[in-house]
């Protein structure tokens, strides 16, 4: 057992000498940001850069920055007051060059961009954090015949779904919007973790999360090769594409692979800005498939055809029709358009006005509120 | 159906508008890196750099980079020769500060490192990229009682595995190095890829990897705030913490939630650096449990212990011991004895000597060669 020990022992020799592929990136132990009584510190070791700008998503514009300072070891520095508790991104501009912060390691991906991630602390911000039980996400994927695709999606199984063999779950489909792809939400939404701690305390149901991606001529988002569609997806002529295929092949997909409910009752419909639309256009084409309809920040169009398509929703029957929009987001006039029609058709709904715009704190809050509203 | 349209597009013009938290970050269109014609570009808009390198995970020393020149709109570029065919990492320094391509949407974290990515296309690399048909990716947690924490592993299961429901499959337990986490095999080690690769070929059979988080202390990489473990796994009367983990509570958790065949003859071990520790220590203190053994980058020290722990795995019976290491690797001396030792315990090995060292193009391409000899 002694030689054992020291084979361990070599091992762990071994494990000193780092692995990693970069061993001299990160030069001196800076700690950035730092959230300590109120305040933020944000700190960047940059030896011969003249200027050091901060710009975060809690400022007002994207024209606002705030200015580093130089001190000792190189080391530029700013301190803010906190903002509200949220989740923030942020990002330094050295010389006239964006950039993430160097030591910090939660990241988010929105679209194209990584970036650098704040959470403050606070009521609002509370299910953001890692819960203790914590569900599965994964990454499948299916074959569309119709988009002419194998797809990708993410999947969240709910805490205890691996172990409890024979439990049946209802499912919400949760659509991203434009510049968005599959990992959307559980990046920039904070999906898994505002989900296992809703169940986690007993305020939402259990429940499968399917986060497709709501791009219909790509097969997943950042892969080095994989070719997109030919298809002009903006001619109108192909416009339901993605939510036709939705509705027949990825619901059916997850139906048959997971152990959800294929039942109205146990199928939800979530989509943010074009994931809206795509909720909307869902429930109309296919009326008798949600019984929970939830579109945020995105508007309808008023149209002829309008109060037919609502009537036959009315008339399928819904449990929840959930609308949330900020009222400084550009979709809000589309909102009361959505709310005139749905009252027009005399039409139960809820309308969940916040503060703000067309962003993601919004709709990270829309989640972790309409959630709990779900197949109850 | 017409009105139908015009709310579609609707949400087409919604689209348009980005649903992104930052729309100021890229202000130019670059492109980088562009690999043509054997040669490289790499380019990056930075208005009041004044300087501007690069460095690659291709060049001879971490102390090496290349100096980009400023060209028209403030665009900083440099040509080189494509290096040899392979995934390499970059960053740029701007007056001092290093940072990821903000162009290049293609990243690998390494540890607390996102580093930028850049794949040259050749045999050694047809395996990197994307395969038509997909495994699926899952993060999955599982209660440790020995280790007392709720912990995130990777799970790739092959292609076809949620609809073939009765296949069971064989699992390679795939082991990372110091610095690293449940994640590296996947971003740095491109494990998916190279497994949809190998299968789709019919090079390697369908299996499952499992991917745990080799740093006993820890839950998950990359996460908020879940606390680390506070017992001191670098004393060595817990060295064996996380191998015995590994054998008595991962492998059931995967044999009864996975469709995984519980025998030894479908069960094979391999890790890089310190998860080539693990790889021999699981193998010694477990002589039954794998028949596939493959230590990589990793040595062994000789002891008086040693020959009785390899003759226990000898008489268990093993059907590969695969040895993995470049012969500038400063594992290389330990994997000479580890050589040793097999030699005069009369076993079997396959000894595979590589160029260069202690780096991630060495393990990509020992997984892509051992795991076509597995479970055969």
């Amino acid at each position: 057992m002694k030689r054992f020990i020291t084979i361990l022992a070599f091992a762990f020799m071994v494990l000193a000498l780092n692995a990693q592929e970069l061993a001299n990136f990160r030069r001196v132990s800076v700690v950035s940001p730092e959230v300590k009584n109120d305040t933020v510190t944000f700190r960047l070791r940059a030896e011969y850069a003249t200027d050091v700008k901060l710009y975060g998503s809690w400022m007002p514009s994207y024209f606002d920055t705030a200015q580093l300072r130089r001190g000792e070891n190189y080391i530029w520095e700013i301190s803010i007051p906190a903002p509200a508790p949220e989740i923030y991104t942020y990002h330094f501009i050295v010389d006239g060059v964006a950039m993430s912060d160097p030591v910090n390691t939660l990241v988010q991906r929105d679209g194209t961009r990584y970036l650098s991630m704040l959470l403050i602390d606070g009521e609002r911000s509370q299910n953001y954090r890692e819960a203790n039980k914590r569900g599965s996400v994964s990454y499948v994927w299916y074959d569309s015949e119709l988009l002419g695709l194998n797809r990708r999606m993410t999947v969240y199984t709910p805490y205890g779904y691996e172990t409890s063999k024979k439990t049946k779950y209802p499912v919400l489909y949760l659509l991203h919007g434009g510049g968005g792809d599959e990992e959307a939400w559980t990046s920039m939404g904070r999906t898994a973790q505002i989900l296992d701690n809703l169940i986690e305390k007993g305020l939402a149901e259990p429940m499968i999360v399917v986060m497709p991606n709501g791009n219909p001529g790509q097969q997943a988002a950042v892969t080095l090769n994989l070719p997109v569609s030919d298809v002009n997806y903006r001619d109108p002529a192909n416009a339901n594409a993605y939510v036709k295929s939705l509705v027949t092949e990825i619901i059916p997909f997850v139906e048959k692979n997971y152990r959800a409910i294929p039942k109205k009752s146990a199928r939800a419909i979530a989509g943010l800005s074009m994931g809206g639309g795509h909720t909307t256009a869902a429930t109309m084409l296919f009326p008798g498939v949600f019984d929970y309809i939830c579109p945020m920040s995105c508007g309808m169009r008023d149209g002829e055809n309008v109060d037919a398509q609502m009537q036959a929703i009315k008339n399928a029957g819904y449990k929840l029709y959930w609308i949330g929009c900020g009222t400084e987001d550009f979709a809000w006039p589309g909102t009361e358009t959505m709310v005139e029609i749905l009252k027009r058709n005399d039409m139960e709904y809820t309308l969940f006005a916040s503060d703000g715009g067309h962003v993601w704190y919004n709709w990270r809050y829309y989640l972790n509120t309409f959630a709990q509203l779900l197949f109850k």
